[in-house]
């Protein structure tokens, strides 16, 4: 039987292999890197969090109801996402501890699953929570986050600190004036670096159901315009522009897939202009988005921002959910994607481009060895993106470095992302892939197949050089 | 050199992981679940052995004939499945030996297969048999079992009592009259619970070469008329009724692909039409299948019946074959799978119907980290079901674990299934899962993702609780 | 921080499981093949290097220039092919010095990947290398190796002895005479055994650039007209005696798909005539080409040769590399493989036939538990190739074991290829499948799912039997 009150305890050796030989090779790699900062150059926390520095508010806005990660399980049990506060606003005390509660009574459906090990690092870690959540002790770790959050050092920018983030990159319109950005750069009392992402689907996208008021609203703040396409390809220029003038180091798509073709200039005109007349066919506005994605591989050639592909996703796949809650609450599934193919025209382009770097990230597992590492294994430009959402967890980011590193190396994959709007889950994540790649560098050693002196240095590494050189940081 | 006769013996620490530390976890989860009874929601064995409890004839009818997991090897390597007894009707006392010796003779092709793992169970556990097989000890185990099986306590009741069988279900044509099950029922000396499934296949392809027949046949037994689609829906749902006043408490659906469109009554209707004139053509005849199974999933959530559904399989593969022996003889072959896309219509309606369980089983393990753990992970109707058929057997379930796990959790999988018609070997197949959950909990809680009090819960909740649940039992 | 000279030296237990238990079994098993000769019935070697016997030249036009899989992953590090000597014909000394130089101070870049495994293997075990290549060490290693290839016992034929090679096949074009096989074979000094294999593939592919110009040359060499249909398929036949007679025992196939379609002989005829006038359009072609894919399998079936498939590859996927180096420079990238539908027709007519072997290679490792073991374990002419290319690696090859025994077994392998152009690294190649098949074999053991003298037979039947009867050598 369980004890009424299960402890709550994160052991020093969790995630590390069981094998005690390979168990003390990776606790001293991951002793070497575990206090390193932590670089995070692509994620989804809002930049006016840190430039306005405003409290957190009650632990369930915080921990629960923008994480979909979280939420979806639940809701896979049978609880309303509204339950769980989304889509409800701000939350009343009481709405926020009956969330929290039905989260803590669910714990068990969480068995195994890395939000578990996120959600409990958070506690244990950030917050001092020493129970095990429950449906008897979820009014005890609320009162407990809630204490925390009233004290000055769970302020976003003691906890930016306290967490030892270097870079924090943010996902943004290209028509985001980046204010937040700006304020925060202007701002002599801080000292961290919050790069914008520039991330342009829906203008790519003309058959979407906003394209044209987007165009239109592209227009108003590029001050170029976007009636044709000439200016069309100006005014994203002039954006990207403006990104990089607030520090930006990457682009990031996101579409059904990454199929590019290059079409004549007057055939991608001649398309601009059936969608800017909301006459395209979905057919037509797909082939436009394949020529303007290569459009974006040409302008990463030029103003060297680092381009990356987060495709094969069926967004909002439940169509009630997504017209009752919208999008990102936990109904997207992913789908089989093919890049061998799809790429070809981009990287027969701009494979081997001078300085141009194209990170593909995937949630099927299956291209990593047939499609991903190989070309990370030939093209100067490829990086083998990190294990993203469903995929960045434990076992599948062993299954991730066995199907990669042996056509790849370390040295051709993107190093770590956490991809997260879950601001406290950020160190537990880092913490989480270190653990892992100490644990499958302690593997080869082992093995004989590694000396430790290398081991040593690649996880050092995959944590530092590695995400500073993809993202050009 | 092995010796002449080698010994055959079954393990205790059989597949429990052999790192010294975990297995000493494993063997203590593995024990807390080792004796308790068997629930098979899913499988083949004909009610009528148990309503009729005839003895089993010989070793040979009753091991080898029928199961086709043993017959498919045994034919890669060169031996003629009428060597085996198939398609040969009752045997001959030499014949059946023979079949025996045969296999025997073969037990080295079976090294690392599943299929020698239960075959041995079965004859160590059941039959007592303490030599390992082979030409030299053929005659020897076949005399064996052979004597057991004119032993009253090597019958078919005694069996399913002595293996502790507390549900089992069958697979049943929906025009069956169900006369076993209801002999069981009425048995007052019988205390087992059989349970039929509507697997209504036939019904649902109208271009296949018997469906007329098959609507005739369902109006006869429905007293429905089946001449137009509302008659032939009516018809269906009649059939079901049936089934649930036998028991039944499931479907099982087994197509070329699962996809799913929701035609217009009226189009479904003239398709209807269209195939009672023998006049539909094959992609008419999918439309409509697909519209069909959209259909089954409607009548679920009203009737309660669980849906599973076993697709990706190309049936009868080498044509020859089938015309020679007919189908299940070991020639059906997977390929690959697609479920986001093809169920999102379903879903899209039913998937959060009250009460509704669609329960997804894959033979393309691609998709059980892609789609089937993410759309269990979100939608309350679905469920990852236990690897089936080819991936039943001790590495793929390892990496159906690790593959579902971290999206699903435990409690979003089915149970485990055996699907077998190989009686004899439910018990060592359930074993099998029990083993192997717990090796993988026992990393779990060795590499401090879980307490081990969690996973003690677990490992009884996958063989109690979760199949119970999934299965509305 | 790594010592500035670190030693290289091979650890005996290698690539053998990390837990002592397992490892201790592994070693048992693997000693008992270690010294066993190497049988290598698929390669690319040329024959005309132990024909003549020439001394190899410099280290880099050995070891580095013709091995794409080392190039591949220094080219995706920004270094020049050309600068590894590609395209460069006969190196100057200090083109071949700078060129190993390269290679040394990138070596951290093949940390984990298969092709640092053999290159050190090579180094350590033909060369007496003692110190880990690197920028410092470059030219000391580059020196000693040198100083070998000078050395009778580093020609060609001496290393052929050391390296204990029983038989090798190297891969040809229908047309080549075979001169060099031929003068192995008249020569009484000449113990080894070095056979063809045929590989027709740009015969099969209608539209090709070269294919009329190839179909003449096939005319001039086999002295049958290829100017229709009949004449064309005796052309075939005739070469395939002509190889028979210089000892192929198999052919080789690699095409974009493996779909296989039987035409009436009328339609062959007629997509024949069309590419023969230029005539042919790319979707005839593949429709004739799948037709003459079948068409290797009727004359398998009646000449004996073994039929073995490559596909899944997209060659020369980087254009303007594949312009200015040509193909088998890297550039390859696989895609996607179905086999279940696409082999369906020629496995309906013979799959069974007697004597017919099919031996099924993939660089896309889902159809291994998908359709591979599944084929192979029904059908007896279907042998699941060995992990290959990309996928003849360390955890690829553990991962193959796993997908494909527990439904074929291990006597429905190929047993290991090697399919390398490079010839030093052919013992280590077969090594390592030794070891890894040793350490899987070694996990059965101690997972008690099979007897140790049951793995000590199957250790030894990989290496031995299994190759010679598959390839019926």
């Amino acid at each position: 039987m369980p004890p009424a009150t299960a402890v709550l305890q994160l052991h020093p050796d969790r995630l590390l292999p069981a094998d005690p030989e390979v168990r003390a090779i990776a606790r001293r790699l991951h002793a070497s890197v575990a206090d390193l900062p932590v670089v995070s150059p692509h994620g989804h926390v809002p930049a006016a969090w840190l430039a306005d520095d405003t409290p957190f508010v009650d632990p369930t806005s915080l921990l629960v109801t923008p994480d979909h990660y979280v939420n979806r399980l639940l809701h896979a049990h049978g609880v309303e996402l509204s339950a769980l506060g989304v889509g409800q606003g701000p939350l009343e005390e009481e709405q926020s501890r009956a969330a929290f509660r039905t989260v803590c009574a669910h714990w068990d459906v969480f068995r195994g699953t890395p939000v578990r090990y996120w959600f409990e690092s958070q506690l244990a870690d950030i917050f001092g929570v020493e129970v095990r959540p429950s449906a008897a002790t979820a009014d005890a770790v609320y009162d407990q986050v809630a204490a925390c959050l009233v004290r000055p050092e769970f302020r976003p920018r003691a906890l930016h600190d306290r967490f030892g983030i270097t870079v924090l990159a943010t996902t943004d319109d290209p028509c985001d004036d980046l204010a937040a950005h700006r304020r925060l750069t202007d701002d002599p009392s801080w000292t961290g670096r919050v790069v914008p992402t520039f991330r342009p689907d829906r203008y790519l996208e003309a058959a979407g159901p906003t394209w044209n008021a987007d165009l239109d609203r592209l227009a108003a703040v590029s001050g170029v315009d976007t009636g044709d396409y000439a200016g069309f390809i100006e005014a994203l220029e002039d954006r990207r522009r403006h990104f990089r003038a607030h520090g930006a180091v990457s682009t990031d798509h996101s579409h059904p897939d990454v199929r590019t073709d290059v079409l004549e200039p007057a055939e991608a005109a001649r398309l601009f202009t059936l969608g800017r007349r909301g006459e395209i066919t979905a057919e037509e506005a797909t082939a436009l988005r394949r020529h303007l994605l290569a459009e974006m591989a040409r302008m990463s050639v030029e103003d060297g921002l680092v381009m990356t592909l987060h495709p094969g996703i069926r967004r909002n796949h439940h169509t009630p959910t997504f017209e009752r809650y919208g999008a990102d609450v936990g109904s997207d599934i992913p789908v089989a994607l093919e890049l061998t193919d799809a790429l070809r025209p981009l990287l027969s382009r701009y494979g081997t481009a001078a300085g141009f770097h194209l990170v593909l990230f995937t949630v099927d597992e299956t291209v990593f060895s047939r499609e991903i590492a190989p070309l990370a294994g030939f093209y100067p430009s490829v990086f083998a993106g990190a294990p993203w959402w469903f995929l960045d967890a434990p076992e599948a980011i062993r299954r991730y470095r066995g199907a990669v590193t042996e056509s790849a190396g370390f040295a051709k994959t993107s190093g770590f992302i956490d991809d997260t709007r879950a601001f406290c889950s950020i160190p537990a994540r880092h913490d989480m892939s270190r653990r892992l790649d100490a644990g499958y560098l302690a593997g080869l050693v082992a093995e004989h197949r590694l000396d430790e002196d290398e081991a040593l240095e690649t996880a050092h590494d995959l944590v530092v050089t590695i995400p500073e050189r993809t993202f050009k940081l």
